[in-house]
């Protein structure tokens, strides 16, 4: 377990320095790393089922926990609240639009690979597309804003806040689509509960824990024993994190929401100093895990997995994807932000695309073709967006309010 | 698993908390809390053999790795060598002793606990007894004397040193109690085999690793990506300690080597800054699962485990066990350093001691009523030690040395 560890941390940290020397955000390296890594290539990240896999896993929850965790902790609930109209439209046009695109697309263009599953309405099929196409990973854009140190940006508002309520719809999205899959009726009501459920747990959370959350952190500040403030915010990460996942939200929503919570906190700053180095260990993990799951070979002429078909539907798919989410930062009206920038911030499906497709393919819902070209969405919609992004915000000036980072170089 | 991390990170910060309050070193309340959280009583720390176990499992040797690399990273090499022949003294006597000890009380006294297992000699019974009696637990005393903040007295180091050497020594010794336990005949060349492998890694680690890792840790430093010299760090720390794992030598004696080796690099107070956090993440999982296997119900009159006779013999085995280690503090010569303090130190076998006897049961050469009376032997060991240290210590004046929490607290 350990080698195995340290062979994520290290080639993550390798590649992403080359990325960066590159000019490149840093999570492009992590993710290529997690390429090489992954089964279709050296095969040294274990497959799931396995107890090694399990591990990792953990690990890599743990990072994606704590990175949006730290996105919480940098972001102001007040500030999030102005951009909140703007990137309610931005979600909900992010999500509608790639899905009636995708469902138009396989509906008319009926693409010829793979038979439809036996027992499998054609209908479902074109649900399922489009469902797919409507996630955003918010870990991916999040982390590529840091690299870049643009998440105090309006953009970067936006964005993740459009990110986290999409993040929402994607939990309602999920269940429907994961209802269809095993054939049981989804009514209006249930997906109703399903929403209340997720956006509720947001909204009780950030109101009960900026109640609370001060005490308790004041409280633990008059405690003497080593490391009790980290040990007690990493806890409430996880907790809040876990907590949201049993409720029927989305992790990564809670361990944002616990951010939120604790950037009220008197131990702010403490907070934000001592949780860096654990990120620092458990973040890239999460990012080498996403990448390994793609296989190469999809895109390499005359190898086994290699289908001409397959991939130009995949590229269609992945025009789709990119044109939904553009348009969706057409809902942008402030003058002093980019429609463009948001609108690409949008792109990247990461992680929760593949957890989509990856219900469709035992299902039966998805032939394996089908679910290669979704995979091939998947990657090319998440590897292209961190380069684009750089590009796009070297043509802006610098943004005028520090980054964290460099506050924190200011105070040591 | 977030809960039960949680639930283990937590109890441990609150105990521990308790515990310091109370004048106590804070690792004594994380033992309790794993007392507590173990099958014993709440049963939250899950059993082995299961997945939950390894993954928990990873956290803890992770976190006692890194503890020993802290505590590698605190050490001075110099100072340790200038020590080397009074720690080696109090090494061989503090293993001998306990051993011809315990050997010879249950020879003569054949305590009238459980009857031999079939098929296993009596003279087998007597040595396990022994082996299980030399083991010590340089993580509970380091804790002990971190958490008291005397790492920088003498007695730390005389007794850091001894402790390590006593782990090289128990590896030879593990690995003939389990070449006796599988019935294998146990030659002295493949001893002599096991204890140059032990040895010699440790030499050869700080010797290459002194050599290297000034060069590596200036060519990290000149890296950009975020986080890369702790992510190094915390990969060279489990990699020494993976290696010296997979050479036959000890986990921890790597880890403690990887930190003797970085102290002398450009970047010892950065990767000590940025490590702490990281530690205090992972460290209390190891305390508290070195507790959860204590049986409570060893110790409670009418409790179906309870057993007057193993209870007595037992407590027969812990004074054997601490007279034997007490006397290895008189192989001291210094002036200046207290042999009782020494001796004090060496006393808890803490995990060690576990796995020590944990060898024996399943082989049939330990009753379940031998093994009880060791397991109890091993908990009064652990568990008598930090009160007594604090005492002892309270007795002296303040070390002159400011401790590295103390240059840290003018640093910032």
């Amino acid at each position: 377990v350990f080698f195995v560890l340290i062979v994520i941390l290290l080639s993550g940290k390798l590649l992403g320095e080359l990325v960066e020397r590159w000019g490149q955000p840093a999570v492009l390296g992590e993710l290529v790393a997690g390429v090489i890594l992954g089964g279709s290539v050296l095969g040294v990240i274990p497959d799931p089922g396995t107890e090694m896999y399990e591990i990792i896993h953990v690990f890599a929850e743990i990072g994606v926990s704590i990175l949006l965790f730290e996105i919480g902790l940098e972001t102001d609930l007040m500030e999030m609240f102005s951009v909140g109209r703007t990137a309610s439209a931005v979600a909900l046009i992010g999500v509608a639009l790639p899905f009636g695109l995708g469902f138009l697309y396989w509906y008319t263009a009926q693409p010829s690979i793979g038979a439809t599953p036996e027992g499998i309405s054609f209908a479902m099929v074109c649900i399922f597309v489009g469902a797919t196409l409507t996630a955003t990973s918010v870990g991916i854009t999040a982390r590529v804003l840091s690299d870049l140190e643009r998440m105090h940006t309006p953009e970067a508002r936006i964005i993740i806040g459009a990110a986290v309520i999409d993040d929402v719809l994607g939990i309602v999205i999920l269940a429907v689509v994961a209802g269809l899959a095993s054939g049981a009726a989804v009514g209006v009501f249930a997906i109703s509960k399903i929403f209340v459920f997720a956006v509720g747990f947001l909204i009780l959370a950030v109101l009960i824990g900026n109640r609370f959350a001060p005490v308790l952190f004041d409280a633990v500040d008059k405690m003497r024993v080593r490391g009790v403030l980290l040990v007690t915010a990493f806890c409430f990460a996880l907790g809040i994190a876990a907590l949201a996942d049993w409720a029927g939200s989305a992790m990564i929503i809670g361990a944002f929401a616990a951010g939120l919570v604790l950037s009220s906190t008197n131990q702010f700053d403490s907070v934000v100093e001592k949780i860096e180095p654990v990120a620092d260990v458990f973040t890239p993990i999460f990012f080498v895990a996403v990448g390994a799951p793609v296989n190469v070979r999809l895109f390499i002429p005359g190898s086994e997995d290699f289908d001409l078909g397959v991939l130009i539907v995949g590229l269609i798919l992945t025009a789709v994807a990119i044109v939904g989410k553009l348009v969706s930062g057409l809902a942008v009206r402030r003058p002093d932000v980019s429609k463009l920038v948001v609108g690409v911030g949008m792109v990247p499906r990461g992680e929760v695309g593949l957890i989509f497709a990856s219900i469709g393919l035992p299902a039966g819902i998805l032939s394996g073709e089908v679910y290669s070209a979704i995979l091939i969405m998947v990657i090319l919609s998440t590897f292209i967006v961190p380069p684009v992004l750089k590009i796009l915000f070297a043509a802006q000036p610098q943004p005028l309010a520090p980054s964290i980072e460099e506050l924190e170089d200011t105070h040591f």
